[in-house]
């Protein structure tokens, strides 16, 4: 590991406030809690947390910028949730909900007239896909894009702290411009992602919501001391010409958007726009795009300018009200064509949403000259990431590759191999060998443009150490590494950054956790595929699965085994010796199960792994780990008495000792094959 | 009147199937009852009778085209009535439902999963205003444009005729597509006009549903005979790549459409087109749409076309999936100028929905070349006819006069006057003289473009008799012209159309029926303004409201008075004789209430006024007029004993008896002033 970087240094400077790592759930509903006081929940996937948050803090007393608690209360569905906040707001409280995907659906009735009655709220969406063909728990936009026609405002976060910082943004925008906003980041990738942020003080929120919009949304609150008839009945005659009378506001918003953004950055130092532009001056491709891929989109760019190309990225932020001038004058002079990205699809649609207000702000540049071009961009579309659907910077590479071509593919997908309809652009991803979904030789895939950079470097962050970590479903390896996060961001400078992959369609319910750390802000929203350390937390996966595929050369592997130093090495399958051969690898391993059970913790593992991870990745000197896990260990058992907390620190202080390292042999010698990871039999389709 | 046109008579050489004249609701019913099994219902305005039709024919036995009384089950909300269909679609059965606005809002996450499962359905929705700053019952396309990107097709009937047309079409065309289907038409106007109409037969149904795919659909249900997973939930490894799997079937689909359309024109010679131009081959301005606004342009651009202009529609019928290729290749070759229209709001977005569709195709024929033109056409977006906001002939010219402009107003609204942010097109409504929602001086008005028409003639046609009927709720106004529609389109070979407002924010709960008569189809979308006739069954409205307002030079004035032909004439107001003198009226008067007391009627008028139409207006000859009315009331009331058809018959005979014709003197001569409207104390605003 590098040390923390000059640069890194600089980054963390002007940080006067407490350093968090957390979710992007938890960043939302924090700010949430602190600026309402009626909090109306409903649980959904993944956007639960959210709420559980929230009264969890009721239920401890936490109290708002105001000084009181805010009154938490668990709906029948997301239709009472949406109508409870409609209702509070008429009474004039400030109130504010959480949902996603078919939540989000219940909610729409009400959103419409929360919007309609110009109503300040902010709805905070965890954007999760709506159920088709098949249910899926994971994210895309198209429950967000569903509700773009019912007048709500629409600002997206690309990142865990900007989670926070776009919650805050909304929450003081809404009431200042009257407009109720969605706010929204990508389902799990955003949600479910831990990251060391910058936290907003209650002295922030008090700068950023100014106490005169809140009076004034009091002041139309339905009362009988206040009579005024809202929500009434109209006819034919007068329907229309009301409906119109909004215009004003939404005219409004986005310069009112833009000026608590600004105001924001005097705060802070982190400057947003209505359309943020990341690139050189002169770059000529483009992607636009919203959500967790903008970081990687951000992340690629970077690189491939680095490499001499002329790439840059659009992050759309305000969606809603769509500031057709502003978007036009983000773009460069020098582009000469963009690639627009929804990730969603509307089956029968003449293109996806994004796509289709793009279009729209070009068409009416050419008549009302918002600016001018020398020649104007290219413009085509490109669907990717549907229900959490990996996007990676090989992707982002083939998308810009597509923009060199004459004729560019449009409306391609990206990320999956479409051979019915040909709809999926050739992507090279180096480490895995998969081109356009099918297992291809690295290197041998013709991918369009130029090629010069190993694409496989795409993913490779130098001086970013990347684990991952293989555990059984309940087994405490997710806990113990978003504690081992949390100890690495609270312990160091590094940025921080974990996902956890809870995947339930294989043998054994197998969890991966995914940890980066290291000096520079990290935007890598994909999954780890060059690990430097990779941790198997149960022996039976190495048997069944290829554990080391995703090792990078020189990676550390540490293995919980029922073996010593002596026999783990023939206890491993040949496939295996010779991955550890051929990579370099270092292995280490621990019987896991027997210093737990020595150590008096039965068959929790959890603790004994997490040390062993500190003591070999030296993240932190061993000496200071062991503290901070000891620390960590008294915060969540300290109250359960002092046998718990005896037989944790044994654990500690054990693993550490029975820790070994294998001296790795220069040949394998194990006949172990490999097993096979379904049990019983199964059409070729499942084995594959 | 006019006899029958020779055109007429063509019209109808064809039409060798039975003649009935009802409402789009009971048209769209028809053949949904008889092509399902399955019709799930709840009640909600303006689909309700759609349900309630299926109910009443379920419980008669009424049998679908197999022989089966379809179930009708109504369900605890329309989000069940969608899972019923969803469910009944699953085990094979073939399902449909009605619904509108919130409802159909309601049934949005099972239309996800019915077009994600390829099911074939068909969802009739007589589309309504989703609430929003106000609710409203009355129609725009906000509701099914809240859907279009749930993967239904939408298919949008403009008329009555349309309404069963096209609902036997989406039936025929989602047996065979896969794709369900959104048949949609407008709430009220269409969903609630009256219009004599060809009948499709139970042959018609049998030859456009093919029994392979019922066969077809029948044997992908879910059943332990044929196990086969499907609605499973999927995880990132493969929902994005399932989802694009439904490409070929969407791709597919417009095209059996018009293969589909294609048949029935074959089957009735009434043929429709996925986009259907209407106008010469060398019009310069078009304006683009669908509902029954369609109509009116129809009508209006006939008339400017007659005058000289050069202008033409194109009605969009299958909206999703929206065929670009097919929609480019409707625009005639000398199209400079495309004026789209959007019957919804959507603030925030770009623009429309409709609007964003057609930049879009535009914007990929430019890569694409579908076909080349000399000079791109200009496009340009505007608003009409929310919430069932008249849509009529002067706002069409309007509009086409706008796409004379050098630089057309965009995004423009019309019919209404915003006077906030200007969005309105100045309109001139000759009779009316209103303009741009504003009472100005008629023909002092400033309307851009040629106005060598008289634009107040846009609303007269020709050799159609319009009458205007005003009645309190409830008197039985509605029930009689509803009544009489059936009996002139029934015992003669007019086309008939009557639309009925019921007015519930003025004094005395007024009802207005609307009717029309004449040899050519009717497609005026839009109320009255000049009448042939006029009837007032209750005197206090002439006191209080300008009746005559729309009365027609020469138009013939009956009123229900307490008066005899001595002395109704003196008590008729100032202001009522003057235009009775000044547009040469001629004025009959009845006593209705003595004479329905006198006939054993109670103060049930309705038949009395009835008879006086029919005897005044002679529409039909007396003698016929008055045996017809003598059967639709044995069918009405037959069941209900030998008292009450006797009272009704003597109601008939007596009506003709006192009915008198009043010799209009040449001077006013009442002293009598119009009374307030508006009882007790009332703001300015109200007064007005």
């Amino acid at each position: 590991m590098d040390a923390p970087s000059e640069h890194y240094e600089s980054n963390y400077k002007h940080m006067k406030r407490p350093l968090v790592t957390i979710d992007a759930n938890e960043a939302a509903a924090y700010i949430a809690h602190h600026v309402n006081e009626v909090i109306a929940i409903y649980p959904i996937t993944p956007a639960s947390p959210m709420g559980e948050w929230s009264d969890a803090w009721a239920m401890a007393g936490k109290k708002n910028i105001w000084g009181t608690v805010p009154e938490v209360i668990e709906l029948q569905s997301e239709a009472g949730a949406a109508g409870t906040v409609h209702g509070a707001l008429q009474s004039g409280a400030l109130s504010t909900s959480f949902t996603a995907s078919q939540g989000l659906l219940l909610m729409m009735p009400n959103l419409y007239k929360i919007a309609g009655e110009l109503t300040p709220t902010v709805i905070h969406v965890s954007a999760r896909t709506v159920a088709g063909h098949a249910l899926s728990i994971f994210g895309d936009h198209s429950d967000v894009m569903a509700m773009r026609m019912t007048g709500m405002a629409m600002l997206c976060s690309n990142s865990v702290q900007e989670a926070m910082d776009l919650a805050m943004i909304s929450h003081a925008a809404t009431l200042e411009s009257r407009i109720p906003f969605i706010h929204f980041f990508d389902g799990f990738r955003t949600s479910h992602e831990e990251q060391k942020i910058e936290q907003i003080t209650l002295d922030d929120m008090r700068a950023m919501i100014d106490d005169d919009h809140v009076i004034a949304h009091r002041s139309r609150a339905m009362t009988p001391d206040n009579p005024f008839i809202r929500g009434t009945a109209q006819n034919p005659d007068v329907f229309f010409q009301s409906k119109e009378a909004s215009n004003e506001f939404y005219n409004a918003c986005p310069g009112i958007v833009q000026q608590t953004m600004d105001r924001f950055a005097e705060l802070t130092g982190r400057a947003y726009k209505l359309f943020d532009y990341h690139g050189p001056d002169d770059a000529e491709r483009i992607v636009v795009l919203m959500g967790s891929g903008a970081e990687t989109v951000h992340e690629t760019v970077d690189k491939l300018n680095a490499a001499g190309e002329k790439v840059g990225l659009i992050k759309v932020r305000l969606y809603r009200p769509f500031d057709m001038k502003a978007f036009m004058h983000t773009i460069p002079d020098s582009a000469h064509s963009l690639s627009v990205l929804d990730r969603t699809k509307e089956p029968g649609s003449a293109g996806e949403p994004l796509y289709q207000d793009i279009l729209t702000a070009f068409q009416e540049n050419r008549v009302e000259g918002f600016r001018k071009f020398d020649a104007e961009p290219r413009v085509i579309a490109g669907r990717y990431g549907l229900s959490s659907k990996e996007f990676t910077p090989p992707m982002v590479k083939a998308i810009l590759d597509e923009l060199k071509e004459i004729k560019p593919k449009n409306h391609f997908t990206v990320g999956i191999n479409d051979d019915v309809t040909h709809t999926s652009l050739v992507y090279f991803d180096g480490t895995r060998s998969i081109t356009n979904g099918n297992e291809k030789p690295a290197g041998k895939v013709a991918v369009s443009g130029s090629d010069k950079e190993n694409p496989s470097n795409l993913t490779r962050n130098e001086g970013v150490f990347q684990g991952l970590f293989y555990g059984l479903g309940a087994d405490g390896t997710v806990s113990a590494n978003k504690n081992s996060i949390k100890i690495i961001g609270e312990n160091t400078d590094f940025y921080a950054q974990g996902y956890f992959v809870y995947d339930s369609k294989k043998s054994g319910s197998m969890t991966t956790s995914h940890l980066r750390f290291g000096p520079d802000q990290i935007r890598s929203a994909y999954l780890i595929d060059e690990a430097d350390f990779i941790a198997c937390h149960q022996f039976r996966f190495v048997e069944r699965m290829d554990i080391l595929r995703y090792a990078r050369e020189g990676a550390t592997f540490l293995i919980n085994a029922f073996y010593g130093a002596d026999d783990l090495w023939e206890n491993l399958p040949g496939k295996v010796q010779k991955q550890i051969i051929d990579k370099k690898i270092r292995l280490f391993g621990i019987d896991g199960y027997k210093v737990a059970k020595e150590s008096g913790m039965g068959n929790r593992i959890n603790t004994v792994m997490q040390v062993c991870f500190f003591a070999i990745s030296e993240i932190l000197p061993k000496e200071k780990a062991v503290e901070a896990i000891k620390d960590a260990i008294k915060k969540t058992y300290g109250q359960k008495g002092e046998a718990i907390l005896k037989s944790n620190f044994a654990a500690v202080d054990n693993a550490v000792e029975h820790l070994y390292e294998v001296k790795v042999p220069t040949e394998v010698t194990s006949k172990k094959a490999m097993l096979n990871p379904i049990i019983g039999e199964a059409p070729e389709f499942v084995n594959d």
